[in-house]
C-alpha cells in the first residue's frame, strides 16, 4: 500500500491529523527520569540516551490510543552520540510496535549513491525489518536538486514509505532563500512544483502520492497557496503551538475530507507540564499534562479545520 | 585558534590541500575485510560496521603522513544503523588521534534549538572531548535560511571548529535550484554572499573565517567566480576524480599561496584498487593502491594549481 494510503487509513482510524513531535531535551526532562537514568550509571551521554528513551516510550504509552503519527527529531538523539542514536532506533521501533506511523525528522539530503544510503538507512515503509532506522517516512532537504530526491523517491515507492521535502519551513528566517523571486515565481513555489510533479508521476489514480512537503503553519497564506499548487502532495505542517501557529492557521492545509495534512506539535505536548495551560499538572504529573495537551490539540484541530470531518467519519 | 588557521597550518605542514573522503561501501570493500568482520559474528549491520571501521583505520594508516584532512561521509555509516554510527565516532576519533583534521560530511540543517543540537553533536573544534562526534567541521545545508546557520556558526566560533555550507554542489542536477536567477543574481551567488558576510563578521583581521563553502570542481567557472565573491571563505571542492573534475578545474579555488581550498577525492583514492590506473595493484594490495593514488593526487594538484607553492614552502 502506498504511503499516503497508509497515512490516511491511520489518520481516519484515530480520527485526527495531530502529529506528536518527539524532541527530547535534557534540560527540560522531568527530574524523575534524569535521576532514574543516572542511577543505572555510564557516561553522561549514555545516561541522557537512557532517559530520552524512557521519556519517549512513556509518551507513546500516553498518546498511542489517540494519535496516528509521531515524529522523532533525530538531532536530539544524535546529540547524545551513538548511545542516543541507539535510543532513536528503539523509540522508532516501539512506536511502530504500537501501530503508530513514524516520520523520522532528519532533514537528510545528499547526492547519488549517498542519498541511496540515507534512504536505505531510514525508510522501512510497510516492513519495519527492511531498514535499520525503521521509519515510515523521512524529512528531506531539496537544495541539492531533484536528482538528489530521486533515490529517496525510488526507495519510498519500493517499500511503501514516504518522504517530506522541505518547501516552506516554519522558522522566522525561512523566507531568506525560500521566498526569493526566481524566474517568475518564488523558490518555494518552484520546489513545490517539482514535488507535485514527482507525485503525479507516482500517484497513478491515487489521490495523494508518497512525496510530501513540509509547509509551516506560521505562513498560513502560503500554506493555502501550496495546498492548491500541490493537490497530490501530503503536507507536514510544523509551527503549531509553541511556534505561534493556530489551528485556524493550519486549516488551509486540509482537503474537504480532513485529509492531506498532518499538524505537528512537539514542545506544546511533550513538555506541556512546563508552561502554558497544562503547567498546573506539575512535574510529578507530566504524563497527565501530555494526556490533557493531546486531547486539547485534537479538539482544537477538529473545531477549526476540516479535521472535524474525521471525527464524524469515525463515529459513522 | 580559529578553524581556518588550524586548517591552513595543517595543510602547510603536509604540503597539500588533498582531502580524502571516507565513504565505505559494503559492495566495494576488499573481500579480506568482509570475511574477517563476518568471522567475529553479529548481525549483518554489526559486521558491516566492523568492516567499515577497520577499512577506514587502515586507510588512515596509509595516508596520515601525507594528508591533512579527511571527510567521513555520515550516510554510509548510518546505513549500518547504530553500530555504524558507533564506527563513525571511532573513525573520527582515530583520525584526530593521528593529527588529522576531520570534516564530518552530514549535510545537517534545522531550525533554532534543533540546529544547536546538531552543532553540539558534531562540532568539537580544537577539543575532541567537547562533542560526541568529535569533528573539526561539519557540512551544513542552507535551504532553511541564515538564521538556521547561526547556531552552527556560534558553536564553531566557540570551539575553534568550522562549517562548510552547501553553495554549488557537484551533482549533475545541482543547478536546478542553485542556479535559478533570483533578484539579479543566481541563488548560489546569494547563498555565497550570505556565507561571506558571516565570515566578515567573524574574521576580524584573519584572512579566512570559520564558515566554509562547498563548491564543486564540476563547475570550474562558477568556482572561480565564487572564489572572487568569497575572499574570506575556505572552500571544500568535491567532484575531483571519479566525478570528472580535474586538478585544472580546481585551480580557480585557490589563492596565490595555495591556500583557501581543500579538494576531495573519495572513491578515486579509497577504492583505487577497483578501477582506473591503480587497479593493477589488485584487491590483495588495496592499501598499496591507496598509497599510490594518494601520491598521484598530491602531485596532480601540485602540478596544476597553486598548491605547488605549498610544497616549496614546506621544503624551505
Amino acid at each position: 500500500m502506498n504511503f499516503a494510503d497508509r497515512l490516511h487509513a491511520a489518520i481516519q482510524a484515530k480520527g485526527t491529523p495531530a502529529l506528536v513531535g518527539l524532541d527530547p531535551r535534557w534540560d527540560q526532562l522531568p527530574a524523575e527520569l534524569k535521576t532514574k537514568a543516572a542511577t543505572a550509571g555510564g557516561t553522561q551521554f549514555e545516561i541522557q540516551a537512557r532517559a530520552f528513551e524512557e521519556f519517549c516510550l512513556r509518551i507513546l504509552d500516553v498518546i498511542a490510543d489517540r494519535i496516528a503519527v509521531v515524529k522523532p527529531q533525530s538531532a536530539f538523539f544524535e546529540d547524545s552520540g551513538p548511545a542516543g542514536v541507539l535510543a532513536l532506533q528503539r523509540v522508532i521501533r516501539a512506536a511502530r510496535d504500537k501501530g503508530l506511523l513514524v516520520i523520522c525528522d532528519g532533514k537528510r539530503g545528499d547526492i547519488g549513491s549517498t542519498a541511496e544510503a540515507y534512504a536505505r538507512a531510514y525508510l522501512a515503509g510497510s516492513d519495519p525489518d527492511s531498514a535499520p532506522f525503521a521509519a515510515d517516512a523521512l524529512t528531506v532537504n531539496p537544495y541539492l536538486g531533484a536528482d538528489t530526491l530521486q533515490p529517496f523517491v525510488d526507495r519510498a515507492v519500493e517499500c511503501g514509505g514516504g518522504i517530506y521535502v522541505l518547501v516552506r519551513t516554519s522558522n522566522p528566517g525561512s523566507g531568506e532563500f525560500q521566498n526569493r523571486e526566481t524566474q517568475g515565481q518564488r523558490l518555494y513555489q518552484r520546489v513545490g512544483e517539482v514535488v507535485e510533479t514527482l507525485n503525479q508521476t507516482q500517484a497513478s489514480n491515487a489521490a495523494y502520492g508518497p512525496i510530501g512537503a513540509v509547509v509551516g503553519a506560521t505562513y498560513p497564506e502560503e500554506l493555502g497557496e501550496l495546498r492548491a499548487l500541490m493537490p497530490h502532495t501530503p503536507l507536514l505542517i510544523p509551527g503549531y503551538g509553541s511556534q505561534g501557529g493556530t489551528s485556524a492557521d493550519t486549516a488551509a492545509g486540509f482537503d474537504v475530507q480532513g485529509l492531506g495534512a498532518v499538524v505537528n506539535s512537539s514542545r506544546g505536548i511533550i513538555f506541556a507540564y512546563r508552561k502554558g495551560q497544562f503547567a498546573e499538572f506539575g512535574e510529578d504529573s507530566w504524563e497527565a499534562a501530555i494526556d490533557a495537551a493531546t486531547s486539547a490539540m485534537i479538539a482544537d484541530l477538529a473545531a477549526h479545520t476540516t479535521a472535524g470531518q474525521l471525527q464524524s467519519g469515525r463515529q459513522a
